[in-house]
């Protein structure tokens, strides 16, 4: 067997590669509208064709949380609406697509025109939700519906997963300041640019990355690497250098060995007299409670009580929270690579499910692929959530709102910290277990409405019976 | 305690940020010239505003390989050179930085004038590396090769990833294809797009993102999902609408009841008699291995033997080995989040670390964090790689080649189809033991020469010389 009999589509010239990649004018600036899998325009098609144009109803949702995490923290909705507003299909994209050879012209025409036209709903950034509750809803002719599927699961998807992470390592720092430096270990560029904004939503200082600061109006931190100490050719220079220039810096201490460094911070407090500003130490390897220990003894009885102590190197909010739990004297911490990339859970069981279509309830029959039909709304209360059918009028907070309406934002983008805001005072209100790094037992309450519960067991009843197996074959 | 003590800058116009993020003109297009970390920022404009103007080597490395590995594969040096030769810093860019308050013009101006001026040796992508082997080493004044550190690490170290994980779901697939559709669940759209070029470097067929497909000419790939067979009353009439717009299409047929969505085919198939040209059928969900025989069963018994199996759904290396194991008839393979993420490693140890300034070998000699010094070389043999200095000529293949000079490419960027080629030969060449999953016994041997180990000591003396601990404090 080979590729082709799989219908994977060759370079559109069909030459023998040689002519690939296309410059980077082929494909119109950002190109998010070719941001999709191949059935997506393959179902959109049929769709087209058929007549197909009835609104569906799509859900992004959440199947199961990570293993041992009480919550997540909703965020990316407000990067997908600006995207899907701005969504169009440019000379380029329908060029390339045309080359596939798989769509005709009449289709290509409807993508020239498309302009998404349909409703979302969303759980506001900064949310605390549960498995199975939509963070989004998507309303639109089923063919405009489809085709984000991937951009919707990727957005959200990512940003959600991110902020959830970064939500434990700020609980864990117990109120001190969390900068994040994760950007060179991030799973690329976007994960490192829309990670920073996660992690600022969820409680996060700070970043590292000048790009992200520039972007989202996060503010940037940074002081020195040891780069910079390994360039002189004595480390009591290199600190003098920098302290220079950065009166108010922060010495990386532990490029050769971590207490004579501190000494050196000591030396050149003494050598600089009133001049010397140096806010802090990081301490960047090793056995960081017991240096910070043996740092903050050096400090202290030099008389430099003033000195803070950072800490870093391979740090998640287990770690953090041990470090504080043993009574390690550090101010603040730089955390990288397991929030950058969720390194317990790096991807979330994330799912865009199509749950109703010309006003029909649809669902999956799957194995463990659960789907609730219908357009839907989750109403918190003290006690627990409740997914419910969207007309319901239960008691509680109605967490899903409607974020644009034919096509267009219903309300302006809220400014990032607003959504970070709001992500503090959700989370401070959700009941203590919730809140602690341990898995909470029981774990927060999500019911399923009478209502809600009813439609789905009519649904399956419906497709079961239109669905009886075949007579048997043969 | 609060965030302004540790240097975290807020937005430049000190507001109550209701005012951020700016619009999208406030940076430049990409703006991948502020995709650094601020230290590197700071430690630029410390070396030139001390003249520090000399040259220097970072290499960029990987310390240990993750748990269970046996290799990497070397990906993304040619999109850090591309990146590289076009960096330039605009106005806005620069006007973001000179709102920091925190560099002056005169460093301003000269960022504004930075072109990349200096070298870059690299490892051919596609080619397997092991831990402690440069991938790559830049040579430039040390301000310019600074300022670089996020952008190698973060491409490099994002592609080298991908890259190596697909290489084993390639290896565990044992020639059949591999189609990978992990978009939906790839840490942003960059890892997606970057993602799928790795993946097809290492082995994959095809890629589901159809701007991956446009972007690096790779064949895309993909039918159908559940949705749309969800959108029809019966699977029956989705199979036969689809079939009809798509006659030589794979059916998914696991929305309901995988059996009975296997003899609704066969039941097509008799309807449509000689104009069936459905290709295959695709399973998701359930004991796919149990699954696939019962398919395979009621397909061969119907006389539909050139029907083919495509399986998906949570699949990794070791469920594709395990699958094919025990025998499973599955002819290809659909391979999502656990490759997209590279779930059982989601980072690199990777580092890029000065190693020589101003003609001196430099390291750090924090615990556990080795660098090699100097300019350096790997020599492979038929027995093993050795590291040496750049400038020794041992036996076997030298791994690094100049692939930018002055600032400029060397030579220019190969075609995806060679590097792809590249890695086939060079995986093809390693060790069979190398190539299974399980950790190869002993690992692949690295040796240090005698030079660079000599080196070593020598720097090693003459920085413990120099950095002695200050005498005892108080």
């Amino acid at each position: 067997m080979n590729a082709s009999r799989w219908r994977i589509s060759p370079p559109p010239c069909r030459c023998s590669g040689a002519c690939w990649p296309p410059g980077p004018d082929a494909v119109s600036a950002d190109g998010l509208e070719l941001f999709a899998d191949l059935y997506e325009f393959r179902m959109a098609h049929a769709y087209h064709a058929l007549g197909m144009e009835e609104e569906a109803v799509f859900s992004l949702f959440v199947r199961r949380l990570p293993a041992g995490r009480n919550f997540l923290l909703a965020c990316g909705a407000e990067d997908f609406c600006d995207t899907l507003e701005a969504l169009r299909f440019g000379g380029d994209s329908l060029a390339y697509l045309r080359g596939l050879g798989a769509f005709p012209e009449e289709f290509l025409a409807w993508l020239a025109r498309l302009r998404f036209s349909g409703a979302v709903h969303a759980v506001p950034e900064g949310t605390p939700v549960f498995a199975g509750e939509p963070l989004i809803e998507v309303v639109a002719p089923i063919a405009e519906a489809q085709l984000l599927e991937t951009l919707a699961m990727n957005m959200v998807g990512l940003q959600t997963l991110l902020a959830s992470k970064a939500a434990r390592v700020v609980a864990a720092a117990a109120g001190r300041p969390v900068v994040e430096f994760g950007s060179r270990r991030a799973q690329g560029i976007d994960a490192a640019l829309a990670g920073a904004r996660a992690f600022h939503l969820a409680g996060v200082a700070a970043t590292s990355n000048v790009l992200a600061g520039a972007r989202h109006g996060i503010p940037v931190a940074g002081t020195m690497a040891h780069s910079f100490v390994q360039a002189f050719a004595r480390e009591a220079d290199a600190f003098r250098a920098f302290a220079h220039h950065y009166p108010e810096t922060i010495l990386l201490v532990d490029t050769y060995d971590t207490a004579a460094g501190v000494r050196r911070v000591v030396e050149l407090a003494r050598e600089l007299g009133a001049a010397f500003r140096v806010r802090g130490i990081r301490l960047d390897s090793g056995d960081l409670a017991a240096l910070a220990r043996q740092a903050r003894g050096i400090l202290d009885h030099a008389g430099l009580t003033q000195v803070q102590i950072f800490a870093s190197g391979g740090l998640d909010e287990h770690r953090i929270a041990a470090l504080l739990a043993a009574g390690a004297p550090i101010d603040a911490f730089g955390v990288g690579t397991e929030m950058s990339v969720s390194g317990d859970a790096p991807a979330l069981d994330i799912a865009y499910k199509l749950t109703a279509y010309a006003g029909q309830g649809r669902m999956k029959l799957s194995e463990g692929k659960r789907t609730l039909p219908g357009r839907k709304q989750v109403f918190r209360t003290a006690t627990g959530d409740t997914v419910a059918l969207a007309g319901e009028d239960l008691p509680g907070e109605p967490l899903l709102r409607q974020v644009m309406a034919g096509g267009r934002r219903a309300a302006p983008r809220p400014p990032l910290a607003t959504s970070r805001q709001n992500a503090a005072e959700r989370i401070a209100a959700l009941p203590a277990p919730l809140r602690a790094l341990a898995p909470a037992t029981p774990p927060y309450p999500v019911a399923i409405s009478p209502a809600l519960a009813a439609e789905e067991g009519q649904v399956r009843a419906r497709l079961s019976a239109a669905n009886l197996p075949p007579r048997p074959v043969g």
